[in-house]
C-alpha cells in the first residue's frame, strides 16, 4: 500500500478535534498498538488496550477525549470523539486510493454482444465477455476477464472482480460484490441412475442473488433444477464455499469459508455458519441459528439453535461430551476396576 | 429463464395424449406441485403426491392416464403415459433455449497456435487460448476464456465452460463436460525435504479423463508424478473437489462437493463419496462402496463397504456409537453411582 | 507426454556409467517397477523393491552398481551411482519438453498499463491484464489470462500459471510459483453487525508471499485488514486452501489441500498441516507442529505439537480414544451388567 499522508492530512481525514505532539513521519501504514512501527498510524478502539498506548511505536495514534497522557518524541496523538469512526474514515480514503472509481465505458478488448444492455454509467473491463441478452446496471463495475452469460442480469452498483463467471440467465440485484473467481450458475449436481449409468437431470433453473450480498473468492453457486437458488439480501459468503442447487439462503446470514450446503436446503435469516461446516440436503435451518465450524448438520434445526459436532448436537452438550470423551481411557479403567472388585466381592461372598 | 410457451406448444413438446381444461397463462416456469404458481408447469412424478394435484396453483400439470380429477378454472391437465418423460422432454427443450448450440468456428479473439488441431465442427469461444500441439475434437465447444495447454487433447462432443484450464498434455476423451473454473493438470503436491527445505519433485505425468465424465465448478485435478491421474468413464464429480496426483477413479462413481482424495489412492467402479469426505493417500476403495459425508478414510475399504465417521467405521456401527456417545454424560453418572454403591457395600461388608 | 528417447539419449541424460543389454523400444514413459510396460523406463529407488526388477516389463531400468542380474530380451539396464539422481535428471529434461522456457516479451493481446514495469527478460502471455503501477521482475512468466492488479509487485523468476489473480498492491518475492486459478489478495471476510445488517470492514492491507513459495490450484489468500497476510519463505500450499486475512505462515511449512486457516492465526516455521484441517482465528501454532488431516484446531499449540481430531487432542491420546470409542457398545453392556449384578448383590444382602 503506497500510502503516504502527512500528519495534517490525516488529522483532516479523521476529523480530529485536537492534535497533541508532532511527528516528522508521514503515515505509510496502519497497525494495532502493539505491532505498529514508526510510520504507522494506530488507534485506541477498546479501553482495555489503554496501557499499550504509552508503549506503542506508532507515529500517530487516534485517541478518545478522555485519554490522559502525552505523546513521545516524534509522535502525535489525534483526539476525536470516536477513534473507530476516524479509522473508518481513513480506511475509506485508502480504499479510494487502492481501488479508484473506474471511468464508465466498455474497454475496447471486451466482447459485448450487440443485444446486451450495458448502462452508460457502467464500466466493463478489459477482456470481459458479455453474452447476448445480458444486462449490466448503472455504475456497475465488471472487472477484467469476467464472464456474464446469455440473458444474465446484473443490477446497479455491483462489482464483479476479475474472472467472475455469471452463467446464463442468473440474476444479481444491486450492490452485489463478487470476489475473483466466483462461479454463479454452474449446473446443479443431479443424476438419475439408469441401467448402470448416471444420466444427467437437466438443470434449467437459475441463481438469484439479492441486494448487498458479498461472495468470496472461488466460491461456487449452482443453478436450480427448475426454479431458483437464492442468496438473500445482505448475506455475506466467504471463500471456497459451495452452495448447491435449489438452496435458499435468507437475509443477513454469515457463511464462513469452505462451508458446503447441499441441494434444496433452506437457511432462514440471520444464520451464522462456521468454516468447513457441511449441511445435508432438504433441511431447514431456523432463523438466528449458529452452526460451529466443521459441524455436520443432518436434520432440521429449530430457530436460534446453536450446534456443534458431526453429526451435530446442541453446542453445550457437544462441548460436555468432548470433555467426557477425553476421560474415556479413565472410564474404561474405572469399569475394569469395578468388574475386578465385584468379582472379588462375589468370590468372597 | 425467459421461457414462454403456450399450452399447445407444451402439449406438443411433452407429447400429451389428452388435454383437460384450458389456461390463458403461458408457461413461464416449472415448479413442484406445492410451490408452483400461476404461469408454472408442474407434474405428478410420484403417486404419493396425488393429493397435492387438487391444491396446486400451477397453470399446467402433467398427469398419468390413471389420474382421476378435473382441473380448476384457468388450469390445464396434460395427460401422458409417463409425466417424468414429458418433463424431461420439456427440460431438454429449455436447455436448448438456454444454451443454443454454438456455430462451429474459432472466435477471432481466440489465440489458437498455428499447429493446434481444431476440428472444423468445433467451436472455440472468445478469448480462449489453445496452445501449440493441442487438439480439439469434433463438435466440441470450448467456451469463453478457457485455456488448453501444449499438446493437450480434447475429444469429441466435449463442453469446456468459461475459464476452464486444461494443462499441458492432459487428455479428455469424448462427451466430457467441465463446469467453469475447473483446473485439469495442475502440478501434483510432491516435495522432498532436503537440508531444511522442501525441494520440488517434478510432476511430469498427465491427467486422463474418460468418456462422459462431468466435473463441477472450480474443482482441481492434479497431474501424475510420471504416469496418469485417471477419472473413469461416466464418473460425475461435483464442485470444489480435489483430486491429487496419481489418483485413479473408476467408472460411474459419484464424488460430491468438497471431497478431497489424496495422492495415489484408487477408487474402484460405482463408488459414491459424500460431500467433504477426505481420503488419505495410497488406499484402495473397493467397488460399489459408499462413503458418507465428512467421513475420513485412512485405510483400504473392501468392495461394497459403507462407512462413516473420521476415522471411519462401518456405517451402522458408527451410527450406534453416535447414539451411545450422546449418553456419555449418563454413563459417567452411572459409573460414579456404581463406585459409590460398591464403596458402601465394601464398607458395610 | 509425447516423450520419445532412444536408449542412448536416456543413458546420456541420466549419466549412466554402464549399459547392460539392449532394447529397440524408445522410452515413451516412466513407471514404477510393478506397473511399467514396454516403452517405459523404471528405476530401483529403494532396495526393498529389488525382487521386482527381474519381473518388470519396463524397457529400460535405472539400477545401482551393486545390483546383480541381467536384463531380459529387448530390455536394458542403465547402471549409475544413484538411480534417483538419474531419474531426477530425466524428469527435469521432460519438464523442459513439457514447459519450454518461453521467449521474453509481452504478447500483443496482453493489456499492460503504460506505467506498469515489466522486466525485459519477463514473459507476459496472451490475454493477461497488468494494471497501473504493477511491476513484473526478471525472467518471470505470467502465463495466459492472468491478472496482476494496480501496484502489485511480482519478483524475479516467478511463474504465474493461467488465470492466476494478484490483487491490488500485493507482493510476490522471487521464485514464487502459483498454479492456475490462485487468487491472492481477495478481501478479508470482516463485517460489523450494526442495526441488523453486516457492514463491511474495509480490508486495505495486502498479501506478501516470500521467496520459493508454491501455491496450488484455485487456492485463495485474503488481504489483511491493515497490514499484511504473509506466507513465509519456502512454504508449499496445496490446492483449494483458504488463507484468511492477517494470517502469518512461517517458513518451510506444508499446507495440504482444502485446509482452512482463519483470520489472524500465526503458523510458525516448519509446521505441517494435513488435508481438510481447519484452524480457528487468532491462534499461534508453534514451530514444527504437525496437524493431522481433518483436524480442528481451536487453541494455541506448543512447538512440536502433534494433534488430531476435532476439537484436537494430542495425536496418541486421540488415537487411543478412537480405539476405545469403538468399544462403547461393549462398555455400555458392561455397565449394564455391573448394575444388574450389584442389584442382585444388594437384593441378596
Amino acid at each position: 500500500m503506497q500510502l503516504s499522508l502527512s500528519l495534517e492530512e490525516v488529522a483532516q481525514i479523521v476529523q480530529a478535534k485536537e492534535i497533541r505532539g508532532r511527528t516528522a513521519e508521514r503515515v505509510r501504514g496502519i497497525g494495532s498498538l502493539d505491532t505498529a512501527k514508526p510510520g504507522d498510524l494506530s488507534f485506541l478502539g477498546n479501553a482495555k488496550y489503554k496501557p499499550q498506548v504509552a508503549l506503542t511505536e506508532a507515529s500517530v495514534v487516534l485517541l478518545p477525549p478522555d485519554y490522559v497522557g502525552e505523546p513521545k518524541a516524534n509522535q502525535a496523538f489525534l483526539v476525536l470523539e470516536k477513534p473507530s469512526v476516524g479509522l473508518a474514515r481513513l480506511c475509506s480514503r485508502i480504499e479510494q486510493l487502492l481501488w479508484p472509481k473506474p471511468a464508465p465505458g466498455v474497454h475496447p478488448t471486451a466482447i459485448v454482444a450487440a443485444d446486451a444492455k450495458v448502462a452508460l454509467s457502467a464500466t466493463i473491463g478489459p477482456l470481459c465477455v458479455i453474452e447476448s441478452g445480458a444486462a449490466i446496471g448503472e455504475r456497475t463495475y465488471v472487472q477484467a476477464q469476467a464472464f456474464v452469460g446469455r440473458g444474465a442480469r446484473v443490477g446497479d452498483d455491483c462489482w464483479l472482480m476479475p474472472r467472475v463467471t455469471i452463467e446464463t440467465e442468473c440474476v444479481l440485484k444491486n450492490r452485489v460484490r463478487l470476489q475473483p473467481g466466483v462461479v454463479v450458475g454452474a449446473d446443479g449436481f443431479g443424476y438419475e441412475f439408469i441401467a448402470g449409468r448416471h444420466e444427467k437431470i437437466p438443470q434449467v433453473g437459475t441463481v438469484v442473488i439479492e441486494d448487498d450480498v458479498e461472495i468470496g473468492a472461488n466460491s461456487t453457486l449452482d443453478r436450480a433444477r427448475f426454479s431458483h437458488t437464492v442468496v438473500g439480501e445482505g448475506t455475506k459468503i466467504d471463500n471456497l464455499v459451495q452452495i448447491a442447487h435449489n438452496v435458499v439462503i435468507g437475509k443477513h446470514c454469515i457463511v464462513c469459508a469452505q462451508v458446503g450446503i447441499s441441494g434444496s436446503t433452506t437457511i432462514e435469516d440471520y444464520v451464522v455458519i462456521g468454516g468447513q461446516a457441511g449441511l445435508a440436503g432438504h433441511l431447514t435451518v431456523g432463523r438466528e441459528s449458529k452452526i460451529d465450524g466443521q459441524t455436520g448438520v443432518n436434520s432440521d434445526l429449530d430457530p436460534r439453535s446453536f450446534v456443534k459436532g458431526s453429526p451435530c448436537l446442541p453446542y453445550n452438550l457437544e462441548q460436555r461430551i468432548n470433555v467426557l470423551r477425553r476421560k474415556l481411557p479413565d472410564l474404561f479403567r474405572r469399569v475394569d476396576a469395578l468388574e475386578d472388585q465385584l468379582k472379588k466381592t462375589s468370590a468372597s461372598a
